[in-house]
């Protein structure tokens, strides 16, 4: 079942440069471990900003939130969540 | 290059029926001739809405206007925009 | 699998009222048929407006939708859908 | 009486893990007790974010201000109230 | 149980003055009714605008969209709901 | 003349207790001051908000500007200010 | 007692060309009536819109409605009403 | 002096093919007669909409509003104005 | 040329008083130096906020920028800029 | 290809005026140097705000954002992407 999800983040300014770059290697191990399940097949960067555009494919809404809320950037970002299905058109 | 582009149809509601009809089935016929071009590799309906969200592979900003404002349906939709590129965490 | 479903309905001001009296019935008719089936287990109205909060009990994105675009009253309202899962305080 | 309430927790990001801890296991055990008092029955995470969609069931509009203020988040969440009724159609 | 309730009328301009005439007619023998029976005890308008701003005194939501929704204006109006309870530091 | 004004406290997280308890001890004696001068007729809690719902009657835009800037709590709040008059159909 | 209105006109697209000159010629009378009168003594076009920014000099909150309410193009403008008084830096 | 000017067109749906198309020309011919002056240096298409990004070069406010609101297209679009300068940092 | 600004003060809620005090000083007398120069002809208080409605009068956008740019409340400021000009009906 | 950037900028207000001024010092270089390098072909002030206008030529998608993501004030920027084409009526 698939999902497309955009995030944006929004790290304190006043957060130090070593705790930023250690939640954003978290954040690049974790997110590669859930590509390579299969769960998360397509990440994209937005040209010109800290955000992304995702796809998830997940069995239940469920498995899509514990997804997301083990980012380790989740506290600093901004959501938003579209269901989607097979669009009659698509060949 | 990538873009995620978001339509909604709104369709006047005092048009037609054989209308709509006729101008749906361009919509698919010329959307399926796009996608089996190459140029629109991913189309989804949005659960829930008259709406979809798809992905434009083009070689430039003018090829991917050039396909949509060719969309029977172009004149009836509100749609945004948003430029993609790899993302640095991507497998 | 739970989602949220906010629907406002915008009928057209000069819809014939003996339209909108047919679109209604089978309006009625369509979602008690839904809920019977156990997919649409909480439907509430807005109070002060033409508009309702459901809950819907689907087996995915696809079902959902199914059930929604086949609202009579669907090309006239505005269609919001919140994904929901089991919250970790619920008793 | 029936209140739909959407709540999404903005912690600030400088709150120490120990006082969120704190507030969140009050959070938990104070939604539980309303919970078991029956007037809050439905309580669900919005998938993909840190915010909860719940439905209130309340002698009237200051049993549900008296129960949401005393929430110990309530000062770390946007909140929006939605009165319910019947809808002519629920079965 | 007191309710703010702010209305905004937006009549189809192409509505026959006749019929806008007769509807605002029904609309204020309605809303005089309504409050000389002590549900509706302050109606003012707001300046430089086609809206009001009403308080009500119901006895649950279900009364509150039942004298809304039965305002001649209804269909013709954005209407958002506030309720309210006492304020602590009310003399 | 009468006003409506919304006002939406929104406290720095950060703010000692002792000081917003401060704070909204001179908030409510200076609030209840002003009602009592027959300045401030209706003052209501808004269900579920640290917000409030009020109606200023005052001689002038001037009057009304003193009173307001002079809240204790000014600094913290988000203030929507509404000019109100007669409504031709209130009894 | 002075405000600051924004007046935004927008005429429905199929209202025929000497309707719409009749009203405009109706507007700019009335306007013009009561910008002698003293009570209007700021009309400004906004570049590149079909816009105003107006300030009124009136009485109270019920004569600016009056004003405005009795413009001929009242029913096709969105109007917003902003209050002011004197500034404690003005010269 | 240099403005920023954004215009978004939004004809009609059921205007006749050729009274669009009758506009269209003479916004063309319009548009580089201005152009062609001097006061119009920058007329891009927005990609995916009908939509263009405008840089115009005028005296003064009043000329820009005289170019805009003579555009045959004015009365279908919205237009918002961005005034510009002097960057400190262009070479 | 005349352009209507408003501007909306937010300072930090922790800026110690007498930074904020000198800070204003500054903005009083810079402004009251601009407005004697002739190019800022009215400042007026939006009633009930920390937020001021001004009309400049200056030779171009430079102008303009170089005067708010140089406010001492600048950084502290939302500011929305409308480029204004002589209304057809003013008399 | 030609992108229009609007980035506003929003420095946090307890940044030291040191570590500003250095910032905006590496930030003036850095835009000198992709300006001379005909990437960054028009780059204006918007008056009365501390943001720009920006026209970028690029290759594509990647370099758009190579280059934006690497402005020394990119952490403190709000920046909207609208891609460009050529206008059909632009000379």
């Amino acid at each position: 079942m698939l999902f497309q999800v955009q995030m944006t983040v929004k790290l304190p300014p006043d957060m130090p440069t070593e705790k930023a770059d250690e939640i954003k290697a978290r954040e690049k191990a974790y997110s590669q471990e859930v590509q390579r399940s299969g769960r998360w097949p397509h990440l994209w960067r937005v040209a010109g900003s800290y955000a992304n555009v995702s796809i998830f494919d997940v069995k239940d809404n469920a498995e899509l939130h514990e997804i997301i809320s083990n980012l380790p950037l989740f506290p600093f970002m901004e959501i938003r969540v579209t269901p989607l299905c097979r669009h009659p058109s698509a060949i």
